[in-house]
């Protein structure tokens, strides 16, 4: 299997369309690179659905606000390409900054109202930069199929939600979180943690794991769970700040809008986003109610 | 020739990408329907260069502001059918509007900065709501080349900046102004004009055609056009302003950058906005100084 390795975006373009008029199924893989086992089951689901696999590696600086790390974000391209030859991508697309935000860009994406909680409230424009440059790659990758990674999961609704109101040609796959061993939700910003902080950091997936089985248990007849879970949630929250640095939030919402559970809830998740040191890590865990 | 009318999203998208894959070259005209004749000269210019034209006929709410003429807004859908028939388009698109705008749509493209002066001045997310159908009939439609009219100058440069800053897969063509055998420019909104009022109105487009030769006049070897101009556009808002009701603008700005003239400047755009009535009217005029 070859990797080819494309930079333009016209010649991007013109690959996926020519494949696409050719009568291929073609899978797009939007990453900002640093490429872990968790990017590349998305690849071997877009190899198993589609002919062929387009993997974009683009470290996109409109999602990341002042401050937080945009000049640290590891950038591992050689490691990168071997994975993606390694996992049977046929395309990797790495296009330079210039030709992604050239000098006066000015556009954007105004991203739907399910940006707003969690996520976007502790990242103003985050998902603003996400939204923008998802239909920016959509347009270059004119592909029939895109995977992301439940791991953002707040993310994968504002994709999807764009999609629909945009009428994107394109489906949206979201494939399950990959854990290490011992549970810790994989993440290109592991590797920011020290050993000391690696063997806190795994609290985070441990408690979401603790809050499912009382959700469940709750759940049975529950028309009231967001109320009965409150002590739940004050115990597991207690449990987790003893071991991370902060917790940004920590919650059980509806799957589908992310607000309060109501009556008509059949899917919750539980979310959460915590500092460990200076690195801040995202989990969450579906469950079905109902 | 025959004229389809398809109203679904998904038969249009599917029209068109088969015609695509087929080989041939679609153009799409978007349009809010009330077609005059600078409208069928759009459908006539996509003919010239396409082998299928799909004008889409859709009053969008989303750039009006309250307050505006969206409800009065002319919608002679049968008129509209006619002409686009014997225009000899393939297709008219005419989605309801649930089905661009179902309920829950929260996403919109926040337009480039050329946005920002003159009409967005004077309506605030009027392009915004521009923007955002054309991006959602460019992905219903996905044909290779769209057609617009100049007489909507701002709006033209909006959508090639949005084209470009989203990697938009289209080419946007700008035609010429229609304009009625005294000079006023065709609008879908002159149905409004009493005949009192359309007598005034024809002012708009005389005071712009006077300033043109003075522009022309002042250009030679003048580094200090803008200077120079402001007598004659003194005297050009004196003579408007006793015929129409208001002058909402009437600038000579920089043709690309809608900015004040600079030693760069190779073209400039005469700009006119005024109610004359309630009846708000646009003209412009390009005129080449280098």
């Amino acid at each position: 299997m070859t990797l080819k390795t494309i930079t333009s975006p016209e010649r991007m373009y013109q690959w996926v369309s020519r494949a696409v008029l050719e009568g291929r199924k073609v899978g797009v893989v939007p990453t900002m690179g640093a490429l872990h086992e968790g990017h590349l089951s998305l690849v071997d689901a877009a190899k198993a659905e589609c002919d062929l696999v387009v993997a974009t590696i683009f470290v996109n600086p409109t999602q990341f606000a002042a401050g937080e790390d945009l000049d640290q974000y590891p950038r591992p391209l050689e490691n990168d390409l071997r994975h993606l030859k390694e996992g049977g991508a046929s395309i990797a697309f790495c296009p330079a900054m210039e030709e992604i935000y050239p000098r006066g860009y000015s556009t954007y994406v105004s991203p739907p109202e399910i940006a707003a909680p969690f996520e976007g409230l502790h990242r103003p424009d985050h998902f603003r930069g996400v939204a923008t440059i998802v239909l920016k790659l959509f347009q270059m990758v004119p592909a029939q199929v895109a995977f992301f990674g439940q791991k953002d999961y707040q993310q994968t609704l504002v994709v999807k939600k764009m999609v629909e109101d945009f009428n994107l040609p394109i489906e949206i796959r979201v494939c399950p979180i990959l854990r290490e061993p011992d549970g810790l939700a994989m993440s290109s910003r592991n590797v920011f943690l020290s050993d000391e902080q690696r063997g806190r950091a795994v609290a985070i997936s441990k408690v979401l794991a603790e809050i499912e089985p009382e959700i469940l248990r709750l759940t049975d007849h529950s028309s009231a769970l967001k109320n009965r879970l409150t002590g739940v949630m004050e115990t597991a929250r207690k449990r987790l700040e003893v071991k991370v640095d902060k917790i940004h939030y920590l919650d059980v919402v509806d799957a589908q809008t992310l607000q309060s559970i109501s009556d008509t809830t059949t899917e919750v998740v539980i979310v959460a986003a915590a500092d460990v040191g200076d690195t801040r890590l995202l989990d969450n865990r579906l469950v079905k109610i109902r």
